[in-house]
C-alpha cells in the first residue's frame, strides 16, 4: 500500500497555490474568496441544534499550525478559518446519525489585526449556497458577524476550538 | 492577502509524503495507521445521536478525487477514508451546539479489491484514544466492521456520502 501515498502526493499543493476565483463575486468589503479552501485541513467539526446545521471548520497552513501548537489566543496574522455550513438530514441507513444535507454556505474569518481594527483583527466574508453568492448588502454587514462573535472575545473571538487529533 | 496563500504552499504535501509512523503498532490485520490522515481532505461530517459522536470523515488524494467526480459506487482501488470520532461536548458560549470532546478512535476503510475479498474489498482498521491502541484482538476483528457494514452495501459498504461542497 505505501507507493500509494506517495502518487498523488503534490495534488493538494497545486491546488493550495491557485491564488483566486476570479468567477466568484468578491464579498462587499472587498473581502475575495479564498482559493482551494475546500483543500484546507480539518480544525473542528459542529453540530447547531438551534438552527439544525453541521459544520466542518478548516484552516490554512497558518491556522492549522497555530491550532496544532495550540498558539490560538490571539490567531497569528495570516490565519484564515473556513466554516463550511450544511443542513441536517438523516442518513438513509442509520436514523440516528445526522448528516450533510443542502449546502448552506461557506463563512470565512482573516487574521490581519492592523487591517481589521474594528472587527477585533478578523475579517469576515461569507459566500451563499453552491452558487457562492456573496452575503451582505454593503459593508457594513461586518458588524453583523461581529456582534455574533462577541460572546467569545475571550477567545479571540473565535468559537472553534480546535479538536483533539491525534 | 494573496501573498499568504503562497507562503507555506508546500507543507500539506510535505506531511502527505510521510510513509508511516512506526511509533504505532499496527492492526490485528497487519494494516498500518497510514501516516499524515490528519492532513487529508474533507469527504463530510456525521453527528450519531444514538452514541453522543461527532465525526468528520477525510480521504486520501484518491478518495478526495473519487468523492468530488461523484465516482464512488465502487470506490476506486487505492482510496482510504478516514473517520476521525469524538464524544459530544456542549459549546461554552454557545449551549445548542454540539463540539468535539473526548476523542474516540480513528478507523479507516482501504479500497483493494482483489487483496480483501472476504470483506467487501475494503481492509478495516482503528486506532483507539489518543494513544492510537489497535482494536481488535486478532485479525478477526474485521468481521465486526463488515457486519456493520453490511446494510450499506448497495452503497459499497461505505456509509458515507460526500458532502457538497462548492
Amino acid at each position: 500500500m505505501k507507493t500509494r501515498y506517495l502518487t498523488a502526493a503534490c495534488l493538494v499543493s497545486m491546488a493550495t497555490v491557485a491564488i483566486a476565483d476570479n468567477k466568484v463575486p468578491p464579498a462587499p468589503n472587498g473581502i475575495e474568496l479564498p482559493a482551494g479552501y475546500k483543500n484546507w485541513r480539518v480544525i473542528a467539526v459542529s453540530h447547531r441544534e438551534d438552527n439544525k446545521t453541521l459544520r466542518t471548520i478548516l484552516g490554512n497552513d497558518t491556522a492549522v499550525a497555530a491550532a496544532r501548537s495550540g498558539d490560538t489566543n490571539p490567531w497569528p496574522d495570516g490565519s484564515i478559518l473556513a466554516k463550511l455550513v450544511w443542513k441536517d438530514a438523516a442518513h438513509d441507513k442509520w436514523a440516528k446519525a445526522t448528516v450533510p444535507g443542502q449546502f448552506v454556505h461557506a463563512e470565512f474569518m482573516i487574521k490581519d489585526a492592523a487591517s481589521y481594527t474594528e472587527t477585533g483583527g478578523w475579517g469576515f466574508a461569507r459566500w451563499k449556497g453552491l452558487e457562492q453568492t456573496p452575503h451582505g448588502k454593503d459593508a457594513s454587514f461586518v458588524m453583523e458577524c461581529y456582534n455574533c462573535h462577541l460572546p467569545v472575545k475571550d477567545n479571540d473571538y473565535v468559537f472553534t476550538h480546535p479538536a483533539s487529533i491525534p
